[in-house]
């Protein structure tokens, strides 16, 4: 028999579907991705190509050349120009397509990946992120910023070149503040952070843990919408990732490195999305919320009842999940 | 410069992003599905092989056979097994897989389509999914019903013969209870349904009205979430689907008919999930609720961005597609 389980975190449900399980490791990809060539002359993220991207906003550099670099989304879905101002008329409310979209390119080889960077490049990237992330803070008409990765084809990507992005959006989606909601009702009934309490949940169980160390558990949550969905929460209290320590970046740079790598040698270098979750901004003083991790391999498909209901249906238990990819160590 | 649009009927936000756009006729699919046999000895769904699935619930039948036969899924995410008891340990809270899965098998042709099949088959797939509408929500511990179609793989199906599934959930699920409370709410303010006005407002602007028929509306919503995403009202105000009349239906047929077959001519028969959308079970007699059907092809990603700010970006504009379905007519 299936089970439901709800996330406290979003009071959404999942269905851990037992009838259509399969074990961990038959989720391996059956075949391997295509070598990719260290350089490509042909792409607009690799070294000597520089001119194909905006001017950089950023960049981290090395004695070989460029570490990290960041530019403005050539694609932008949205851009410094326009107004905030909302329009209405009858039923439908929009505005101008306000906002920041930036591209992290994480490392000048065509060929890289997170999963197999030095650890020091892992650390910068998430450097780069986070110094973008507190530069995109300052424009007030942002009220979000969301840094994601998207990694392969049916995680949405269509350049191979490793690299994420961070979006600023000028307006709070009601996801984001339901997720904020959440925290705040938990808060006002508990005294406690719902993240806090997970994390510590988890930690007590155990069963579902891949990673703890000084800084971050790294975990596959009680109500996993996907088959090894992972969250990485830290243990110092903060709202936003722009606010982490140095200290606390060089342990995650570690935390995720290892995750990504567990991933790789497990699954077959699957696709996936990673997502860095803050607090809105100007709400980065709220206690109720903790930044944390999602990473979510794409394994499974989104289906018409994930879209109609909002309840995801998995099809491997994560306390086995989390077993195995504590025995890829 | 890209736009963003509020969903009246969820609050959420889409970004209509301009900067990466295509027109209509390039969405079309390259290569086209492999011809399929009218029958497969080894399909569980095809005539002849009625033993291979669970006993048949329901079924409509003609000179030469059935014509639609509904079955119980072999390998249900749900089963009315086990309790509706909910379980709480620490910050984990769960229940049983309790409900219904059911198949409606829409065709015996292992090669059919509601696209291509004559306007009766169309018809006694609906009048199939009213009727187990119906009886599931005689259930009293089940919650919420939902009728969809996963059509291809990126849609997330992987049974090739034409289907449709209910699933009868013992939970309403956040995304339901909120858009019920969107619902509610305009009505409070407005004295209106917000789906009635978002109707009306679409046919007195027009640019995104793909038909306008005695019993229907069908349009490419103005905070459409993807390319060719199609909304299906109904012009007779009913809260759930299991209450049409058979006069309801026989229109519903060709409408939906018409829209598959414009979305095959136009775009090579795309991947596409279709999702009825009803009132709970035991909301029925809410009158600020309208059902309707949602039909999403899936010819771009879900990626990091709507997983994590739930803003969808499409790359077409839904007066664009519409335009361009209604030159398919």
């Amino acid at each position: 028999m299936s089970e439901l389980r709800q996330d406290p975190t979003t009071l959404e449900w999942v269905i851990v579907a037992t009838e259509r399980a399969r074990r961990p490791h038959e989720f391996r990809a059956g075949q391997q991705a295509p070598d990719l060539p260290i350089y490509d002359p042909d792409c607009p993220f690799c070294p000597g190509n520089e001119r194909l991207t905006p001017p950089e906003v950023y960049s981290l550099s090395i004695e070989s050349g460029w570490q990290v670099r960041v530019v403005p989304n050539k694609f932008a879905a949205l851009t410094p120009s326009g107004t905030t101002r909302r329009g209405e008329h009858a039923s439908f409310r929009h505005m101008d397509g306000y906002g920041r979209h930036e591209v992290v390119i994480e490392t000048p080889r065509h060929d890289g990946s997170l999963a197999l960077a030095p650890p020091g490049q892992v650390e910068a990237v998430l450097r780069a992120c986070r110094e973008r992330q507190r530069a995109l803070g300052q424009d007030r008409r942002v009220k979000l910023i969301l840094i994601f990765e998207n990694h392969g084809r049916r995680a949405g990507t269509s350049l191979v070149h490793p690299h994420s992005q961070i979006v600023g959006t000028p307006v709070v989606p009601p996801l984001i503040r339901r997720k904020f909601e959440v925290a705040l009702r938990h808060q006002d009934n508990t005294g406690r952070c719902v993240f806090m309490d997970v994390m510590q949940d988890e930690v007590a169980e155990g069963s579902r843990v891949v990673l703890d160390t000084p800084w971050f558990v790294a975990f596959h949550p009680f109500a996993s919408r996907a088959p090894f969905e992972t969250w990485i929460m830290p243990k110092e209290h903060r709202s936003s990732f722009a606010d982490c320590g140095d200290a606390v970046l060089n342990d995650l740079a570690a935390v995720l490195q290892s995750l990504l790598a567990r991933m790789r040698r497990g699954l077959g270098d699957p696709d996936y999305n990673l997502i860095v979750e803050s607090a809105p901004v100007g709400d980065e003083d709220k206690d109720y919320f903790l930044w944390h991790i999602v990473i979510i391999p794409r394994l499974t498909d989104i289906a018409g009842f994930e879209l109609g209901s909002g309840i995801y249906i998995t099809t491997a238990a994560p306390e086995e999940t989390a077993e195995f990819f504590r025995g890829l160590a």
